[in-house]
């Protein structure tokens, strides 16, 4: 399968650059520099790269230390054709963030995730990137008592806000994209979902700048539709990046190739990603970023595999989805099923509450019985949809 | 244990009247008449009582029929001394409701469900409720295709919104509170969290008088902490109204009573219930609500026997958080644990983002290797809760 | 597609014939004699059928009505030319089964649904069926305190040996087949997986004709991977049936069409099914079951079209694999993953173990970081069956 | 509190010993040598310790290095008055074990994996542990087709079955305990449950030196009830060991101190641990032996904070225990849900089938209406237990 530029792939360097160390587990994997891997990345099918500060540099790196590296990634990324189209600040890994970044408990360690963030914020802007993602994998708590929640979400809100202003200051071209997560690796992690953390937003006074990275796997690890959260950011203005990758089911974070957990779900977002809704409405124009890794028990050869199946497996799905769309007979069960009449307002246009209230067809006389009969074809159209995905 | 009105203890008219039918087992109790509960109810310490239209009277029931009802149950009451605290709008017993009310594909029926809520609007507002609950357990799909997602998050506004307008166009003195919920009886529901309701509610024209009614269950079925989100609510000046029972993690909704599923996730509900955030903010003063059911094995004296569980529970575990946070341990492991630091703003009043850039102490000549050595003593503050709740 | 009789697909007359009773919804469908649906059934592609006792016949029904009902069925079976393979006893709907039958606390209802049980082992045999099915759904708790578990197990495999037993006696050709379940309608279900089965199996006095009948939605709804789960079955010689069926991850029953859930994970059962093991080994010769439940959103055209749907997904899935099986590739990859060498011995044939102790090779000559270092091309492998599967 | 040697309680070296890597985060502890925990954990009041073989020396020591370390471990709990009760080999750490020890799909790797183990009964032996615990971790798979089901578990019997037969032919007094756990780090873990090790062990030639080694967190992931799967061990006769520790749901692995996790559960484990079925039967009389990590915010006074409280919440909740089984209303709430009938057999002693089948009351003349009308007074019962455990 060939790629084009327009698909927008892009991948994470964490991701082919991940040696394998798990919890119960050392790296299988030699660990390069990240400039070795950009080359590779072009050659199966990326636009785009995109990194964490300490993907490139160490936490204690000095400036000197810390601008050479920044500088071979960029070259490497130019000679390679590549745009680092998003950039990110670890506020995970080193132990001072063991309670988190922004919302701490600890002042001064607030205050030191902060500003390492700024500085990055700097960083991305340097390298051209449009999107910051902002994950709070260590936001949050395994014991409740441990934090106050209320001045948590104030603090959240705090720093998001002030991360905000400041590129508002600066006047980059950035947005930040923040990435929910249910637990792992705290018990459980503030903003959980997308529906948590859109919420945080409408309270920020800085909002407007500040939008969604929903990552496949995330939702999933909540049990909950990744579609469906798509979605609702679409609805809300707020899809600005998204994190392909594959999970199966409740469990530990799998970040398997995207595809390679609920295959069918794969489809239906690929589906919304290419073809947009039904009836019209927001589109996500942003990257397809991969944000997964190769399984521990593949080497080298894996990794490069395992970097190429999530391109090939978007592809596949896209063609899928657009023949799926393209079909009369769909489109005959779409209707059948009344999915263009979920885009028609309840009320009619220009219909008063009154008016609507007088409507005696709409409740008085309507016939509850024969409607609670009438059939939707939903298993048919779904049956349809298979036909194509495995037909 | 006595209760007292404070307590404001109250129970969905379908808790103590659900007769047992679940969708294996036919029930196992009789049906009763919604008023032949009041009284027993008040005896084992109600202050309030709520109810669904349908829980008092037929779904096709006449004018007169539905008024002669609706009264036995507020004479009822009255006698009982019972408050009608919440009234509710069942659109998802009905086949009519398979597809949903709000979000159902056909617009009729959309058409029929809105003028169904607005007229137990009306109900609600008679009977002296200051809460509409609205459950949409119907709004949701099994399958991928079968919805108009963004179509369907635009019919939810728009149904939100008629009837938060009706209400003010009516002059009620009543706020809606959304209760979601992740699955069953749809595959996926839309608004799966308390964070996906916010942020819909964040997107109304009239969101002000619309909040939430989180269920503890609830959110645990999406292995979600209830805490947290009672905490995110009452952050957002959203918490109208709670649900409380138990279950036992991710699996079907299981509606025991409260304390009888997450006991300590319970007891820390509870404290901050009862105490509230350890360094303030706001409260939730509304009514204690239990909106559990009876298991199917239990028969009337066991109806009696879990409603007073209920109540039980919640005054002993509120006795223990009284106590654990009145213990000046407590007081020096919060300390500790820099729990109060949290709630100081991350930046000084007054400092300027170049202040804050400028201030060397915070980011260069900060000591991250020694600030992610400290003890947070998390363990042993939470040990200290579990001292005071089992010891 | 079309399906012969080798393909021996039967359905329960429960799943058409389920009227879509929810816990929180009425019926939308009619309640249909159960012979009404067997010419349908074969016109889908049906080559069998089956049923509970409370399927064809009410729990209080005379021995006149259960003759006449049951002949109705065998009538109508015989004349669309369908085989009746399993029968099974109800011990779950009727209110005297809430604690279960073979382990209700109360000795008089576990007589009671032992003899419940053997009487419709008779009909089962009566009908020609060759596989005994017993789901347990009732035979657990929702409160740890309510059973006492060792008496529970033991009261368990009493009742197990004694239908065996009976079995036995009457000389009948009939295998009785373990349905576990981890739980719905009860909170805690005794053997809640095709494990706990095997190994409760393991402990019978009768167990030579005692095996499983692992349903997929089931093993999924505990997180567990079907397919593994139809190993540890077939390779104990433990596999007397299956039912198939979709489910979406953890959450309440589904019972959604075959394929209509974990796609990829159907794929992989049926190419067990009907491609074996890689290395041989033993086979599931038995029928595939459908056990799933037509959404309650469907009318009678959906019933059809859902029911079709499954016969569709697993012969689409069928030809899927076959092919996958058969391409080159696939064994090329099988072979760089060492697949085949899993099949020999570890030992060598006639090692003793003191000769493996003194095999330096083994251990003390190993270059286990060299070994460390070796491909598996375990992603390469699954994005080969996913080309076959989507390509 | 205090702990008499009666209790028994024991650690791993490897729970205090852990320096807190996580899969998002670098150690937040220093790694000290394993003797260092030693004489804390005495005082702490444990009766013993545990070890896998690398948490004392490097994979890859010499025999002298091993052998000085080993002694250096052996010396320090003897000087304690620590029993070295059980240990267990690495089969995960090192890349070697990437796809498994006993089932990897490459042959020389297996038998390098199991010459290791059996250099580690030798080990185990020596240390005078009575027990040899099998946690295959990395027996498993995250893709449908890496493996050869019905090989794997042909292969993971012939491990087992070698181990076993090394010990008897050596003579030792030693038991294997297996350690079933459902995913993480492997996708699908072989053995992911209680059940299918039971299951397993039933098959095995040297079966009855092999048990269980069930953990509570391990079960929980799976949504299952540890105190159930104990039971069913109890029952098997194959609880030979247990791993308390404490986990919050179905998520990644979370070792947070015994009681940590599900309150509720902890207390009917212990009770069963304390106080026995209440029937009587089998009963488990080896360490209580806590597998957990202290949370990777704690420094090295949350260390020994976190050890212990898994201590004192096992001592609280035995407390309540006894005092819960010892009240006279626990008594009659027993008797009133006919717990102790479950004890006696469905059948009389000396009844026949055809006895049975000819007794009318027990199925013709029965009153299934009635009965199906019993209270079992389940929750007033639980709520007694609560009473306990909380009042």
């Amino acid at each position: 399968m060939t790629t084009t530029p327009d698909n927008k792939f892009s991948f994470g360097l964490w991701t082919v650059g991940w040696n394998a160390v798990d919890p119960f587990g050392t790296g299988t994997r030699p660990v390069l520099d990240p400039w070795e891997y950009t080359e590779k990345l072009a050659e199966v099918g990326a636009w785009g790269i995109t990194f964490h500060d300490n993907d490139v540099f160490d936490f204690d790196a000095s400036d000197q230390e810390r601008h050479d590296r920044v500088m071979k990634v960029k070259e490497a990324a130019d000679a390679a054709g590549l745009v680092i189209e998003m950039v990110t600040t670890n506020t995970f890994t080193h132990p001072v963030f063991k309670d988190g970044g922004l919302t701490n408990n600890d002042r001064s360690i607030r205050r030191f995730g902060l500003r390492k963030i700024l500085r990055n914020v700097d960083l991305a802007a340097e390298m051209g990137a449009t999107t910051f993602v902002m994950w709070g994998g260590r936001e949050g708590a395994e014991y409740d008592s441990s934090k106050d929640l209320n001045a948590a979400f104030d603090r959240y809100k705090e720093g998001l806000d002030t991360v905000a202003a400041y590129i508002k200051s600066r006047g980059y071209n950035l947005k930040i994209g923040l990435e929910p997560k249910p637990n792992e690796p705290r018990g459980d992690i503030f903003l959980p979902t997308v529906g948590h953390a859109l919420a945080l937003i409408a309270q920020l006074e800085h909002g407007d700048i500040v939008g969604l990275n929903p990552e496949t796997g995330h939702e999933q690890m909540a049990g909950l539709n990744y579609t469906h959260a798509l979605a609702q950011a679409l609805n809300a203005g707020k899809l600005f990046h998204i994190d392909l990758n594959g999970q199966s089911g409740i469990k530990y974070d799998q970040d398997k190739a995207f595809g390679h957990g609920d295959l069918a779900s794969a489809f239906f977002t690929v589906d919304l990603l290419e073809n947009g809704f039904p009836g019209g409405g927001p589109r996500y124009e942003g990257p397809r970023h991969f944000d997964y890794k190769p399984s521990r028990t593949e080497g080298m050869e894996g990794v490069w595999e395992s970097a190429r199946a999530n391109i090939e497996m978007y592809l596949t799905l896209a063609q899928k989805a657009r023949a799926f769309r393209e079909d009369p007979v769909t489109r005959e069960l779409l209707e059948a099923a009344s999915v263009p009449e979920l885009s028609e307002s309840t009320l009619a246009a220009g219909e008063s509450l009154e008016d609507f209230l007088a409507d005696r067809s709409s409740y008085e006389d309507f016939d509850a019985q024969a409607a609670g009969e009438r059939e939707y074809h939903f298993v048919e159209l779904y049956q349809q949809a298979m036909r194509h995905l495995i037909g």
